[in-house]
């Protein structure tokens, strides 16, 4: 149960607004893919240069959305940030894993940070990548820390012009990828939460020394989704109050039913919360309970033989006038004195539930 | 002790608005009931199509009640939203069970959800039923997940039309329903009560392995009920605050008093919440008590026979030389001996408060 | 130990407003009680009939007192109400006992319900009492479930006619029965401080098994005053706002008063709670320390015998060729060997402490 | 670590604003002693009737500061109040012993209460003593419960003529007073904070019962204060927004001054608060981890001995055809394999880590 | 694990801005330092005396940044302050250690408090050093305890003229040096963290008593480290909304990510102390685990050969009359059934999963 981490790259004495990718490069190239549509076309083309990029944007009136999948090529992802006029400490920020979730309104563009999740299912743990937005007038650009992510279903909205995204500017388009990320969230949840339903199930029935790793693993990394999760609520909750001219008011609605399932992975991630300490009582009990019992094999066991053991031992005694010894039914009288004392602290015992 | 679960369908990659019920189909037909009244007369149908709903719905002027039970007929029930106007989101939500308690005002509907609890009572368990309501003008649509509900009491009086609820309209029949709803929160929270304080009696007189499952199992539902009743006091709370046209300001009293009701059940809740912990409190001392008398039992046991057993094996030895062993009255002042210890044993143990 | 419940008769599916008491008669008869006074006047009735009433308070200029034990005649309440034109709904909350303590202004009637607090000495549980009261005008009633109340002093005030009672009017006076139901809060809590007090010595001194359960009461019998004194504190908090015409302006410094009364019962609730927290975690310990006590006894019988039996069971064996056994000083020899055993034993014991 | 206790007078069924002690009382006779001033002299009087106050404050323009140690006699102190036309509600407070922390606003004066803390070294117990002051244009009055306080450092100011107290208005003087009743907090809040570092040390060192109780009596003193101390933070933060005419607005750095510090004290207590929550954590795990190493001891002895026990006892049997008895070296075979059972054993502890 | 501890020198009963310096001397001279820039030139000067100082101040119109380090020098600190015409309260703020940091309008400057963090490596204690900064229109004055600081960073930026230091206010150059300050922040935190973790692992793998007290310390830290976090997060909020004067409102975006900083660092913290205490329960249950598995082997033992003893102990016994003895084979017979009880106690314990 490893964790894995990655320290981040110290930025200490550097001036704000300095570009430096704190994260792990987690793949070879840059890639920069783009769609470009409206309600009449659709155009996807994999950019290899900043400059088609320009021109790209330049020319069209449709929506214009370009990904970018890992962070490390901080030329590129300055220029294309540079020609969308964005401030020095947004492209800062985009580079710098480990934002907080949060929506910033500038002047004349949005930018948005969060954390999309997924579940190393090998060590039950929680992997967080970080995915930023920018949105301006009809351009969404999205950064991304590697390739592979949950956009596929609103990818073949667009292609297949089914839904209203194509409809729709680049605001609804923003929407649509928020509510796909927060969608997963529930799937990546759902397999949490079943996993820790085995663990109770576990817990239950046959706890060990393993059981209580997993059980702490699991609290641990519910912690670090509840601070991942928190200001998501936040954020989500303002994009109903952004400024019309960046985030259209006709998409109000849609950010309501955004916020509700929001409000559903807080509430979930609560219930998993409490689960794990309500685990943890149990587990405390139920060793408890064992330990319970462990006594009382031990204490039975003694109670009954120790004074057996004594009664053997006395007439082990070498002394030359002990009457008893050289009675003819000594031995059998004392074997049912034995059996008497059994019998008696096996009573006891009864009485006492212990057996 | 079991735990039904219903794994709701995932949605991953759909348009916002896309109908597909999440739940699990729980009866063979959707069944649908129309109430019709107003103070003069009262009329109820059993509706077989859409057609005659809407037919019904433009000849009358008085408050049609249409009570839906089963929400697999996507088709049937994607009808009469789209004959009543209503939005996408709004039916989806319809749908997808799992839904917050939530109240929203849309330009000319209301749409409420909750959830109706019931208990089973063999496992303890609460069961939610989602129940959606869709207020239009004179309409009021109930959806419901299965047959069977809370709702007699107010049929009785519209039937009867004792009570104001003939009088009224379909805000005071929504007012009613919901009042119904929440008044069956106390009777479940009062036999979850019962068992609770059942529950109590056997930790005090007679905890085992089973007490704290049930405990644990009764903590568990607190925590879910918790975050069902939680959100239905903002909700009921904004009753208070709803435009006129959607919800007729002479029903305010009656709001105050739902909401005190609400009040009520969370708090119920909580107080449930604090027994739980509490009880655990309870029964972590009492193994900890039952283990102590455990350990008295082992330690007096052995505090009494160990010293015995070894005088008795000291005059087991076989040296050649020991003088007691040829003592006339040895043994019997050995037997002495071992009786003084004892006694010593006993007066130490009593002073020590462990007998 | 035993717990008096009374359960609540169900009222579910009945219609909001109906008129059922919802208590356990505590009394044979309802009984009426009337004070009529202003400056210059006194007048005591004990009423028999609503018309009676009726008459008094349409003939009178003074302040009329109505004091009503008992809830369960329901039709006499019913009427009175009626008579001073009360919502069904206010008529319903003062016959649920059961209410939350809360104000409610109505368009020409003030409703206050709040619960007054007994402590059953024998089993230290806190009983409540509901108390109601309507203030119109110059007339109050109050409504209490059973006779015997803690109104004693405001009646002598209002018959020597001391203090500015009957200097002042309906709503000054309901003010001081408020004042005397939350002093007496404070007589109910200093008893159970003390109490409180007693089993914090007990603990310290010799914790049984019963300590537990009473400790465990305490608790429990905390949780349900915080949940009545909390509202209790927003009620109080309230009346300050009050409309002028309902509750006379001239009275505000006293209900500020008031309100520091209410705080510090709070206040007072919550340190219970936090006292009896932290005995229970003193019980935990002290527990735990007893055990520890009980393991060193065990322990230290053990490691001092089992060595000295094993020794002699060595020289209990019976070889044929065991020189030592025939060694003529052999037997003190070993007996010395056991003594140096228990010494060691006894220095090592020491230097851990455990002696 | 007997509690000393004074119980307050039940003041039940009397009117509001009667004016009766509370408390203990701490002093033979009341002491009053008054101090005039302005910038340019200065005059102490010991009063001894309330006629020569009245005449003092009507005679002089200069700031009259009346300090009243001991509260017993009502009548004197009800002529005073009387005088300056002081509402009978404050009269009230004054004498109620157990008033929160407060500051109130009447129409021509100001009322402000608090505690002052000392601590009892000897059975580190925390006593509070209420102080009350009465602030009316250039006269200010201090009513204490008994002599001794924390002003000498504001006596010596008015006496020598240095800082700005001379300078400054009767407000100034409660001000300053204030802040030597906060800072006094700190001087005790140190002390008691040696106390629990002293007290951690001997938890870590050498626990015994006695720390058990030392750490609760920390815990009670610690929820005691939090109970003082955080309306005193309220109160504080009033003064800020106090009417100009009572409490000059020149003053008001200096009350952000004194806000500053109280909530340091409320931080401190907080700190404290922790701590013992946290130390009581240590000595439940340093009880457990002294129990796991006795129980290592007993099982250690238990397991090396046991089996040799047993080994002597098998050939302590008197079977007559037992061959190895009669083996030459037979006894110290079964010595070797006696030797050879206990080092397995010590191997298999050491691996076990418990050697 | 000893705490360092410098005890506050006690200022009771002195005038409010009494100036004295309340820590523990930490250098030998007060190192007085300035720089001396705007966008043309640079430079840097040691300084002896004020006057030069002043000088300074009144010759040049570029930004001045003073840093004094080192506070027992009481005198020359005053001396600036009052040539900077600073309120006498700020000053006793700058001698005072143990300031909760704070941002303070002043009607001409502004006063900001806070403390840096340092790490202890070789006892993981956190150490603070407060720091107070004086900003008045061009200058700003910086108050350190000690020398050694974060500020190199800065101090290369302003000598090398990169990053728009140069190009901006003394506004700019404070929000630059707090930035610094809050950084150092992650980086103690990351060194912590990383010691937590380590922490983590040897609890999972072989936790000792040294390690019960290794926690205890860290959550100790941890609590001292949220005091301080907590109010850092008030105070960078509060610079938003500092007047134009004071803090030019072009450094408003720059103080939106000082703050973002700053809630990650309150966060970060708050993992922590999440950590530390499931750390705390992690290490409860492996106590209890250990515990049980001793008394495991200590059950084990006692169970399987106590009956054997017994059994031993009965042939040992001498009665005269005791027939298996006689028997040819009774010894090899007794041997075998010792055996079958040893073969079935395994057998039991297998069944109850103890071996």
């Amino acid at each position: 149960m490893q964790r894995k981490k990655h320290k981040q790259k110290s930025k200490l004495g550097m001036p704000p607004g300095s570009l430096v990718f704190t994260g792990v490069q987690k793949m070879a190239e840059v890639d920069i893919c783009v769609f470009n549509y409206d309600e009449t076309f659709e155009n996807e083309i994999r950019a290899k240069t900043t400059d088609e990029l320009i021109k790209l944007i330049n020319s069209t009136k449709g929506v214009v959305w370009i990904n970018i999948d890992g962070l490390h090529d901080e030329k590129t992802i300055e220029q294309i940030c540079t020609f969308l006029d964005i401030h020095k400490l947004s492209m800062e920020d985009i580079l710098s894993i480990g934002q907080r979730p949060k929506i910033e309104e500038y002047a004349n563009y949005l930018h948005v940070v969060l954390k999309e999740i997924n579940l190393d299912q090998k060590d039950d743990i929680i992997e967080f990548e970080q995915i930023s937005f920018i949105l301006k007038n009809n351009v969404l650009v999205s950064f991304q820390e590697k390739s592979g992510d949950v956009f596929d279903g609103v990818r073949r909205r667009i292609r297949e012009g089914n839904g209203s995204v194509r409809k729709r500017g680049a605001d609804y388009l923003l929407y649509a990828l928020l509510d796909n990320i927060i969608d997963h969230y529930f799937v990546v949840l759902e397999i949490f939460g079943e996993k820790l339903e085995k663990l109770e199930t576990e817990l239950l029935e046959n706890p060990d020394k393993s059981t209580l790793s997993k059980l702490h693993n699991f609290r641990r990394e519910t912690l670090g989704l509840r601070r991942t999760v928190y200001p998501l609520r936040e954020m989500v909750a303002s994009i109903e109050k952004l400024d019309d001219l960046l985030f259209g008011s006709n998409n109000r609605i849609f950010t309501r039913d955004l916020y509700d399932h929001t409000i559903k992975v807080v509430e979930t991630v609560e219930i998993f919360r409490d689960m794990t300490s309500s685990l943890l009582d149990l587990y405390i009990n139920s060793v408890s309970n064992k330990m319970n019992e462990i006594m009382k094999v031990l204490t039975i066991m003694t109670s009954i033989f120790i004074p057996l053991t004594f009664i053997a031992g006395v007439y082990g005694m070498n002394f030359s006038n002990m009457p008893e010894l050289k009675h003819k039914y000594g031995y059998f009288v004392i074997l049912g004195v034995m059996a008497v004392v059994v019998l008696g602290m096996l009573y006891y015992l009864k009485r006492k539930k212990w057996l």
